[in-house]
């Protein structure tokens, strides 16, 4: 296969200083390139500027020399800084014009909000003349795109606001169809895959290298941390389905989450709670919430969560979940005893089906030569009694508590469905 | 300020098909942002390219046009879609010539391990003509450097392996030291701003832009949603002074959450509680747990968070929180009597200083026309009272309840430091 060919058509210009001065990391050309891929497209070319017109023109240049659609993420906020309209009006030699659609969109922004719109969020609605808008149905930044020749042939140029979840809900309403409209659909080709916890994705890859897939088979690895999504690509569906399943047997129904590869553990539980009418409540320590915020991303989780308690301190803890002080002074609170009793005590005071606790040393100090930082226990309880499980995962605060909220929530799918370690 | 002038000596070369396609994020050009930036330089462009050796070069190409100094990341590995070594020598129209020290580099990387070297890796041992070793004390990979003309201006080009750790380390050992003996040390520059919360983007721009500020101090908005950072850069730090105290004026001050632009709420209020000593405690229910997850991403949180209640459920307002049930009949769960009940009853159970509740509709379903998706009421409570607040923050379920935690400990920030509506 020429990538050259398969990538040729499609490239990304990214706008800011704070790209550049290493202040934020750049994830949309990521989504847009991991989105196009689906869709068995790429993105050949990638450039971040700084927020200079003169960077920007010259970027548009080199990009649209070699493609036919660039897209633009950043610089369409209301303040001086935001230079994308003012560059690509430059560039392609015409003027900035007032536009009607924009400017109902902006005025409607802050009319719902009862905020007054300033003078500065004018600037927001002019657009390069021949550009037409698009919608923003999250935030106030008009998008725009242009149909423009250049040297002789047509190309396809989308500006988008910076902001990842206004630049994403933007590609897939409205860029990604007019992308396929202009390009054309192309080759079909088809995709299964599974999601996968619980398992090193070095494991997850070893495991399925050894079953000597056909070369025309693409397989393609997503790490969500904690998760991973594990992607097969060919052109013929039996194939596939012939593939997914030695796949998922090498690496174990226990380890597949969901054989939807974009359905995280949140929405699992979501779908195994309802259909199974069960509810669920949560004791949390050292997550401080993470796993109630995580449970409840999912539209609709009131089905099934019930809520808990955030037993941060060991008052809390005893107070409200009614852990014995005997087993805090003696075992301290990070331990298999006390996650078993803050488990039992929520699932007592909350009358839900299953309860289940986190206590651990996220760090980054606080932990001890017996118990160092990253030393997790967990609880479940249920009617037919309580579980507990220890874990040493020995990270940064913010992966020891992601990490372990996700352990808590495949606690409650194996009880769920019976799988156990 | 001329910006093209600050920025213009620095640009990056990222290469690897994984980085287009959504694979991987590419982490390696914002790490040397980041870095170059404490060394008061910045880079002004980053491309990334697939791997391809027209690819490579037309960026290559583009990139030296308006910079001094070029580091290339990736295609240093020893498969044949590694093309780094090729593309560059093709490029400068030099040939491939063995390199000493990157073959003693080789040989000692596989002896050292007991691994035999490979056929493959010889390609690794091959520099273009002209090009210097940089040592890689980590993989197998060696760097090379070039000093060229290029229309007639000398050049600097850096090639490193695309791997994290041995990239970082390369240029911490020996391309940062390079650049430095190369462009001399960088003229330092200031830099003040704040954090900004409670106040639009375009708001803060307009108050800001109304100063007229001199044109030599850079201005820089960072949104960090909810809130923004707001940065001033200039040579002199008398005249930073003077422009952080009028924009602050500007701003107000109840909207300056920190005057350290990169301390976000939770650490404002861990420092504000603990030099007061004052405890916090949450009843959280459209936001499940957020709330408490963002009060602890801090380290030592502990001193100040006791903990809270996850009322997702009106059975666990009742029984947890003795919300009165009348109240949730007569106003609905959603309403400030019951936000007012929760912060009361957190406060009353925990016995802290200080009690907040957010209870609201963070949709996508559930709204009414009474309260439609974003309205949000929040209470807060001490020994002296309680209070409510009522949002409509219309947006998608993540933002509405990113923004409402964020309104609560602002809260919290306000009842501390005495600031009101």
């Amino acid at each position: 296969m020429d990538l050259n060919q398969l990538h040729k058509n499609i490239s990304v210009l990214i706008i800011g200083n704070e790209l550049l001065d290493g202040r934020v990391v750049d994830t949309n050309s990521n989504w847009i390139g991991f989105e196009l891929r689906r869709q068995g497209r790429s993105i050949s070319r990638i450039i971040s500027c700084i927020d200079s017109i003169e960077h920007i023109k010259s970027s548009l240049g080199l990009l649209l020399n070699d493609s036919d659609v660039v897209i633009v993420s950043g610089g369409l906020g209301p303040t001086t800084d935001d230079l994308t309209r003012e560059a690509v009006a430059s560039f392609f030699n015409v003027s900035l014009k007032q536009d009607t659609l924009s400017l109902n969109h902006v005025e409607e922004y802050f009319a719902k909000r009862n905020r007054a719109m300033s003078e500065t969020n004018m600037r927001q609605t002019m657009l390069p003349a021949g550009a037409a808008y698009i919608a923003n149905p999250i935030g106030s930044a008009p998008g725009f795109y242009f149909k423009k020749d250049f040297h002789g042939q047509e190309k396809l140029l989308f500006a988008l606001p910076g902001v990842p979840a206004e630049l994403k809900q933007m590609c897939l309403d409205t860029v990604f169809p007019l992308i396929e409209k202009s390009l054309g659909k192309e080759k079909n080709f088809h995709e299964l895959g599974f999601r996968v916890f619980g398992m090193a994705e070095s494991e997850i890859g070893a495991r399925i290298e050894a079953l000597n897939l056909s070369n025309d088979i693409e397989i393609c690895y997503r790490s969500a941390f904690p998760e991973i999504e594990v992607l097969f690509r060919h052109p013929e569906k039996s194939i596939l389905d012939d593939t997914l399943l030695v796949a998922s047997k090498a690496i174990g129904n226990e380890f597949i989450i969901s054989f939807n590869p974009s359905t995280s553990l949140p929405e699992v539980l979501k779908d195994l709670c309802c259909s199974k009418n069960i509810t669920v409540s949560v004791a949390e320590s050292c997550t401080g919430g993470m796993l109630g915020e995580l449970l409840t991303t999912v539209p609709g989780s009131s089905s099934f969560f019930k809520g808990g308690v955030l037993s941060y301190s060991n008052e809390i803890k005893e107070k409200i979940l009614h852990v014995p002080s005997e087993l805090l002074k003696s075992y301290g609170a990070v331990s298999s005893e006390v996650a078993k009793a803050m488990a039992e005590g929520v699932l007592q005071i909350t009358g839900s089906n299953i309860g289940v606790s986190i206590t651990g040393i996220a760090g980054p100090d606080g932990g001890s030569e017996e118990k160092p930082v990253g030393t997790v226990f967990l609880g479940i309880a249920d009617s037919t009694g309580a579980e507990t499980k220890k874990i040493s995962f020995p990270s940064s605060r913010d992966r020891i508590r992601r990490y372990s909220s996700f352990v808590a929530m495949d606690l409650i799918r194996r009880k769920i469905t019976q799988i156990y370690d």
